[in-house]
């Protein structure tokens, strides 16, 4: 078997991976919806949930238009024969480019879509299973959460490949990577609305109804008295899966494109040397991926286990087993397309490929790594989160120093095990010896690449597993607002931390992956405005001079950006809760029925505000996160871009670390109180209802908006600085 | 009048400002200490701070015995002949570099414990002042910080001056500023760890106080019955005083030092044209800086006006006159010292000193905008004050999540005004069009210099301002603890208040000048470097390349290590504290008698426990910022230490802006609440004891460390990464 014919498998395994997600979609609608109570308040929050995703789907899709009127208007203007570095130019690459755009961000919205609405559906079909069995339960949830999983990552495989089959990447492969360009640009941009805009909804929506629930009326969480209750179940499904699942779209296929681009590189050496299959390098991301998407689809069949097994155990089992057939499907991939380089081999006379595999299991083992780290510093098992619950003891302020001390803290383990994988896959790569005709060698960059598209394997798997969390999390809230029998709490309950787990796990993947790909990604834009600077005939820009002041300044501002648009995104949080806040207490106060539930309270009048609320609060750091970059490029320059391309990844990981981390630790040692770890000097139990307990609750509520809003916009936030660049690399470049 | 002559001035200068130092410590020293019951409580804090400096001085001291031994080992072996850019080397440079690090420690520790010294004892005149008038009042505090504020810089100016001409420099002034660079970070050593100790000690002390004392036990700030009442006293002392005193110490002589470098450049230049007084060029750091003190000392004459005027308004005339005075010498020194180019230049035919003038007006222009931008975001007179108040209304939660808001935002307009006065100054000395023999204008990075020197003219007078913090802090407590008439307690609350304010401009004002300072440090390391790459042949580092992997992962840990010092310090707070809060606890246990005050706590006991506890939690956080720079430059090089040193310095300046002005916003948030100024929606003030007040103080509690402890902690270390950095510069070039 050789390269060309296992770029064969790209479309088959994207195509099966949609019919899959379809199988699983219909295998969980059929399934068992439960109660009438049940089915009652799935009914109300799919309703609020499509409501809320028509109009911010709506306003994201106004917004791309423009964007894409205004993207292919700057690209006719100024990728002019004279820059491009193609020989498509002017306005026929700007409509392509708007084009691209456009599809990307229609691919984004059309996974987001489909798998929260299966997400819905599972919800409470989960909630139902749960009545009879625990394996069961876990079914049903993990299958609706790989519906989204798969979809994701299908549609973002074949949505690349067929932008770049569509702009004859077939005849041209080496012009085809950077017309399409504008997918990721698309992919980025709504991912970036739709994660404000969910994760500004959901923790409005979750602070609101928790500070005038819990706090000020004293009823449960979930409790159906409280009116912002079903803003807060929907806001776990338009946060956190379409959210997320754009995040992710967005991740795998910009960083697909970026690792193409690189690939171009390498496919020139290949040509130069004559070797047999120079394409390969080009199309080997999208090869690797649905390999990875069919060891995904295997491992999905390996998630049971007994009615008393550890649920996390069956996840952590298919998790294994993805990772195992990636790191096979890995060689095989690399050994097929990497090796025909007629006898030449890397350094050591080991073969190419080996170095390249090596790098591509750097990638697989990165993941690992942060799995763990995730689960060390938020999981209450370890020392982090027993230190938070400790400092709870002396108060609310102790417990936030605390937990911002762990915070911070988070980032020294995070940036060593970025700068190693990053050193090593570097560093493999280089071992393989790809040197150009300038001289470079640039297998350094392409490693990482590989390294990052080996990790990318098993983004299904992680999304399926994130996706589990909001589902189980929704399956709990249904059991408790349709008063369902305590053993669907029980089971529900278990799976809600299970999912609290997962949902943490796939945020230190997704910072893994964009630090991972940070690299790639400057690569290509270098790459990208060489090629313009060369068609000009001018000097190429050979380094990012942090010395030079333009590199400098750009720099200090992006480091800036990133604080200023957390800020705007967790201050969206606290004016949107305001709103739900006013609106429960004039209910609580204008229809006292509803403590002693003789009154129904207006749901939908909440949903409508938090919906408006949020989707107002998006719009000011989206576009922030979208001109920023825009604006040094035109004042500073290329160079500079890059400067503010690179700091900015760098700034953007790092305090995304702190506030994922720091809000996921917050919210377990709150849940380690009320499990009853925590002990006075006596020996006594400081449960539910002790001071430790209320301290704890408001390093959860200070968590919120830092893990569930702010920090994974920043994961966002930090792949559109790399997409948007690179689109605009010939604005830059004059 | 030439330049020789003026250069005459800077002994002179010094030896006058120490003297006014001493005049002014007469001044206080000779006024009314009070009635008994106040000599008594100043004696007590007098000797607990005492204790502490001698314990800490004691441990820096060996610290900094090792570390003189290692630094004068590891240059004499790695600064040989082959390598040293002048023709002092191996073991003769090794133990100046020892020594001058040893004169820049000894000067960095007299002048903190000196200031401190002075402080403690104007505490309790400024207290007994306040029985009888406000002005008097306000004089004695600020003559007794203007000590510190003269003392400081004078010794930072003899210093470098001294160890300028001990290594030659009136001889060979082109030689002599590389040999003194180890005075430099002997200072940033020294400020470190006196940074660090005092820090925790202060806030640990404070946090413990308020917890067990206002918190749990219910009874008043500085009441007497808290056995960490004296802890607390003396931590303002030792922490705001003689911490905030090294970190200028060793801003001003590490600025200058780095300013003289860049100095040798535009020295060369002159040379080779024939100028008339190349040397000008170097000397023109300590000249404008001299007359920056003989500006502030005329100043200090102007602080008077009338019983009913407004505190805060005598010290800004102050302010306001240093600033005028200091732009009319700068325009004197400018044209005297750089207006002997043989009738060369600058763009558009505007004399070469007049573009330098201008720069240094932007550094002058700087410090009054950050004075400006403190007081809008820490001020209860505008939004972010205000909106943190409200957001007190809905608990502790919503105060946080506000607080940090405020805190990220403040970093847009921090960046930008960073950027607009490198930008300008780096512009206006470009158009100076001072080109060397290689063709590059150096003059751009020399007009970041001139900005820095005349920034720091005015470092006197806002040391004065910021040690008033502390005094009349500790007078208002004098006061409270010996339970003095009323009035007495009138003027100090108002006084404090003022003291806040000006704590927190001194922030803004040591931000201001290490982001100014930054493209200067890091310009001076970079010309050490070509200078021995120059002597060893090589090819010169012509750029911080951010696209080579080792720059960039090198960035990468420079981001980490600035969060990672930052939780070392916030948790040793927290450690520290709980020491204490177990030790009051105990005491109010075991003494019962304290509560009805028929029996006197044991404060000696606390202050020696937060002192042990301080001196133990520096260690790890000084060594973490020592010893990062020294491992990345060890493992990844020259060129990567540069993109430490930049990134480093740009995620410290920010992350130090987020602390310091989220901490000081809380503070006065609940300020505001305590004076009234929220009210509910009926119109009710919500003052003190109000729920809101609660979560204000919680607000209030968790911006401690980060104001106090972790946030100028971090001014320090990026001050000490370029000192470390320019010292070890042989050791990377390898």
């Amino acid at each position: 078997m050789d390269a060309t014919t296992l770029e064969l498998i790209i479309l088959p395994a994207g195509i099966l991976a949609v019919l899959f997600a379809l199988y699983l979609a219909r295998d969980v609608l059929r399934r068992d919806a439960g109660t009438q109570a049940m089915q009652d308040v799935a009914a109300t929050i799919l309703e609020g949930a499509v409501a809320f995703i028509r109009r911010q789907y709506t306003t994201i899709a106004i917004l791309a238009l423009f964007g894409a009127v205004i993207l292919t208007a700057v690209i006719s203007l100024v990728d002019t024969q004279a820059v491009a570095e193609t020989d498509i130019y002017g306005l026929d690459l700007g409509i392509r480019t708007g084009i691209a755009f456009l599809v990307g961000a229609a691919c984004s919205m059309a996974s987001g879509v489909i798998g929260m609405y299966i997400a819905v559906k599972a919800n409470v079909r989960t909630a139902s299973a749960a009545q009879r069995s625990l394996v069961e339960a876990v079914q049903v949830a993990m299958r609706g959460g790989a519906v989204s999983g798969f979809l994701v990552v299908a549609l973002s495989l074949l949505g690349v490949y067929g932008m770049f089959v569509a702009m004859g990447g077939l005849e041209h492969p080496a012009q085809a990577p950077f017309l399409i360009v504008g997918f990721g640009f698309g992919a980025s941009f709504v991912a970036l609305f739709a994660q404000l805009g969910g994760g500004i909804y959901t923790k409005a929506a979750d602070v609101g109804a928790d500070l005038v629930g819990k706090v000020e009326a004293g009823i449960p969480e979930d409790d159906p008295r409280n009116a912002a209750v079903i803003a807060d179940l929907v806001g776990d499904n338009v946060g956190d899966c379409a959210g997320r699942g754009a995040d992710l779209f967005e991740s795998t296929a910009a960083e697909n494109i970026g690792a193409m681009i690189l690939g171009v590189a390498v496919y020139g050496i290949a040509l130069r040397l004559g070797w047999p299959n120079p394409q390969a390098w080009i199309f080997f991301p999208l090869v690797v991926r649905s390999f990875g998407l069919l060891a995904t689809m295997i491992s999905m069949f390996t998630i049971r286990g007994r009615e008393d097994a550890d649920p996390m155990g069956m996840l952590n089992r298919g998790y294994w087993v993805t990772t195992a057939l990636s790191a096979m499907a890995l060689a095989f991939v690399t050994y097929v397309m990497m090796s025909g380089t007629n006898g030449q081999t890397g350094a050591n006379g080991i073969p190419i490929w080996v170095y390249f595999f090596g790098a591509g299991l750097v990638g697989l083992a990165t993941s690992i790594v942060f799995v763990y780290i995730t689960q060390y510093y938020t999981s209450g098992a370890w020392r982090p989160v027993k230190e938070i619950a400790e400092a709870s003891k002396t108060g609310p302020a102790t417990n936030i120093i605390s937990g911002v001390a762990v915070g911070f803290e988070t980032t020294a383990v995070t940036a060593i095990a970025i700068v190693i994988a990053l050193f090593a896959s570097f560093w493999l790569g280089e071992q393989a010896g790809l040197v150009n005709i300038a001289g470079s060698n640039v297998g350094g960059v392409f490693g990482t690449a590989v390294a990052t598209m080996g990790m990318l394997m098993t983004t299904a798997y992680i999304l399926a597993m994130d996706t589990f969390g909001p589902i189980t999390d929704n399956a709990g809230g249904i059991a408790e607002f349709s008063r369902a029998e305590s053993k669907a709490r029980d089971i529900t309950d278990r799976l809600d931390a299970v999912g609290n787990t997962t949902k943490a796990l796939t945020k230190g993947y997704a910072i893994a992956s964009a630090s991972l790909a940070a690299f790639l990604l400057f690569s290509a834009y270098i790459d990208r405005v060489n090629l313009i600077l060369l068609r000009q005939g001018r000097d190429l820009m050979e380094s990012v001079n942090l010395a030079s002041i333009n590199v400098f300044l750009a720099a200090f501002i992006a480091s800036m950006v990133v604080y200023f648009f957390s800020s705007l995104a967790i201050r969206a949080v606290g004016t949107a809760a305001s709103a739900i806040i006013v609106e429960v207490r004039r209910q609580f106060r204008e229809m006292p029925g509803i403590m002693d539930y003789t009154q129904k309270p207006d749901y939908a009048r909440v949903v409508d505000i938090t919906t408006r609320a949020a989707l107002r609060e998006m719009i000011l750091p989206g576009l922030v996160a979208v001109f920023a970059p825009v604006v040094v490029g035109l004042l500073l320059g290329y160079e500079a871009v890059a400067g503010f391309l690179m700091v900015g990844t760098i700034s953007g990981v790092l305090l995304a670390t702190v506030l994922n981390n720091s809000g996921g630790a917050w919210d377990n040692a709150k849940k380690y109180i009320e499990s009853g770890n925590l002990r006075d000097a006596a020996g006594n139990v400081l449960g539910k209802k002790s001071e430790p307990h209320a301290a704890a609750v408001v390093g959860d509520t200070v968590g919120d908006p830092f893990k569930d809003t702010a920090g994974p916009s920043l994961h966002v936030l930090v792949k559109l600085f790399a997409t948007i660049t690179l689109v605009l690399a010939p604005l830059f470049v004059r």
